[in-house]
């Protein structure tokens, strides 16, 4: 049975969504879960909802809580014992598979690669995150946020773990694989994006040229990368804007009022529509490149959410999704592709 | 009277929107339109749509047309009588006011360079797309995509820029100015913001700090400063999510059969958000920095879509937005800001 560590304390409604994440986990699921959080505290939220009988969830205490906006020096030289250190730890010896948390993200990704350390051959684990698209398949977005600033080969390691994801979680059987830029040619974009282009061409990966903004949505591409600057930009605006857009669309379904029962009947799926895009329904983002499974979740997620960051991140442990992109990383390193002579690293 | 350049082959329904547009414009506009394309072809669909007889519509002769997709380096090497370049021309000897053209960004901006010139003080002319948002007010993003490549002191010089044009065009007293970034204090992000950070701070602007993806389309900011790269990508996936969005939307309303009298209901609304959304309400993407006026409108304009642009275009030559941009960055040269001892440049 597949044992994930979760962070009790991470998200905005942290201990009630995370417990009731747990308990969905435990009785949909076949994982145990490590509830890790000031014992009491927790203890009394799963005893509330009627979890305390769950034989697959064990309380481990830690009490340090690092907020959401807490300064990433303070977190981390500080709090020793936050609930973040503490699960990792847990994975780090082996008493646990994977770990999940919808806390502070730069203290999750900075104590990820303290304690749990990158693999070997990656300079860079990267945030990846899943998103779905027009087309019905999802599409793989990374870095997003992990590394803001980033050289050539960075962008191919994550195209190479962006593939590994595609196939493994995703059961896609040849991803195609894209880079972010602002032009279909080869030479429009930066520096970054022209050199990385380069790269990707040899790399053996079913490279399909750059992608630019409008197509991230039309899913015509598995895997897509950028730095993490862009990425993270990319996730923020498609995070804003449909709530503009939501706004828009009930101003203009009220504004006529034969339209009023339209905008009635409307509602409820406006309000699934917010439910089922975005987060909730994949429910993290991997941290692909450390030496274990880490999967951070949204800091609004619900408790639907956190089950399905638990589903995700056992999926990741049972298929060794940390191994196997160390071996292929191995590969690439016989065949020189990632440090070819000459080229920037 | 303002005379603008109305590049009548620009767009993706070229001539048909453009002389539509120079229609609309001059019956509506205190404005004198030069309608530059092949001239027979644009006569006739002037004649058809009964344009004919407008005496603020003038036709100027320009036998080739630069292609959407068509390769910078031979729109530009080979077709010295291009409809932007010789619209651009008109505007460089004093013949007319302003340039609007719905055609090949990357032509346009290449041109303008070449043909009107950047200011002085400036080393980087960038476009800037006037953005709806929730709170109902418009933000200037800049750059969206003329520079791929920046400097922080180029990020100041947008910061100028919509400063000015948020002043003189949307009339806002003291524009606030925001910095794309990945976090909001100030040492997140990457190497150019942080400094452009440092450098905006000292810059005499409203400077409000670092803006965060999903905070664009709250409206909090009036002018949001970026390299043109990211500028480029947050447009492009603004445009690339909607027809995401509405199509779950559309699926969610259908799939319930008591709301698909509500679906019904809500099409208009959709139809009416998508034309609300977005370039056709304001018209054009404003290239400051250059020495004449120079507006860009989508590709996909409609008629009414020209005609805002051809607006916005008379209004920042009535109210000479190039050089107020020239006399501030006088100013700000005198205060030695602009290149700062020690900075990067």
């Amino acid at each position: 049975m597949t044992r994930i560590v979760l962070d009790a304390m991470g998200g905005d409604h942290a201990p009630r969504s995370e417990v009731e994440g747990a308990i969905r986990a435990v009785r949909q699921l076949d994982v145990e879960v490590l509830l890790v959080g000031p014992r009491d505290r927790v203890r009394a939220e799963l005893e509330r909802q009627g979890g305390a009988e769950e034989r697959a969830i064990r309380l481990i205490d830690a009490p340090e809580v690092i907020a959401m906006d807490e300064p990433l020096f303070q977190a981390i030289r500080r709090k020793h014992n936050s609930t973040i250190r503490v699960g990792m730890r847990l994975v780090r010896e082996g008493l646990a598979d994977g770990f999940v948390s919808a806390g502070n993200t730069g203290a999750i990704m900075a104590i990820a690669k303290m304690v749990i350390k990158p693999l070997g051959r990656i300079d860079r684990p990267a945030l990846a995150a899943v998103l779905p698209t027009l087309s019905g398949r999802w599409t793989i977005l990374l870095d997003v946020g992990a590394n803001a600033e980033c050289k050539p080969v960075h962008l191919l390691q994550f195209a190479l773990m962006g593939d590994i994801f595609a196939r493994t979680i995703m059961g896609v059987e040849s991803p195609s694989v894209g880079l972010i830029s602002i032009g279909e040619e080869q030479l429009k974009g930066n520096e970054l994006t022209r050199e990385a282009y380069r790269l990707l061409k040899k790399s053996g990966l079913r490279f399909v040229g750059n992608v630019e903004g409008q197509e991230i949505y039309r899913g015509c591409v598995d895997v897509i990368v950028c730095d993490g600057f862009t990425g993270n930009v990319i996730l923020k605006v498609s995070e804003g804007l449909p709530p503009f857009l939501f706004k828009v669309l009930e101003e203009e379904l009220l504004s006529h009022a034969q339209t009023e029962m339209g905008a009635l009947l409307s509602r409820s799926a406006l309000e699934n529509i917010k439910r089922r895009f975005g987060y909730e329904a994949f429910g993290g983002a991997p941290l692909l490149g450390v030496k274990n499974v880490v999967v951070i979740s949204h800091g609004r997620s619900t408790g639907r959410a956190i089950q399905n960051a638990i589903r995700v991140a056992a999926e990741l442990c049972q298929k060794q999704v940390p191994s196997r992109i160390e071996r292929e990383m191995e590969k690439l390193d016989q065949k020189s592709i990632l440090l070819p002579e000459g080229a920037p690293s």
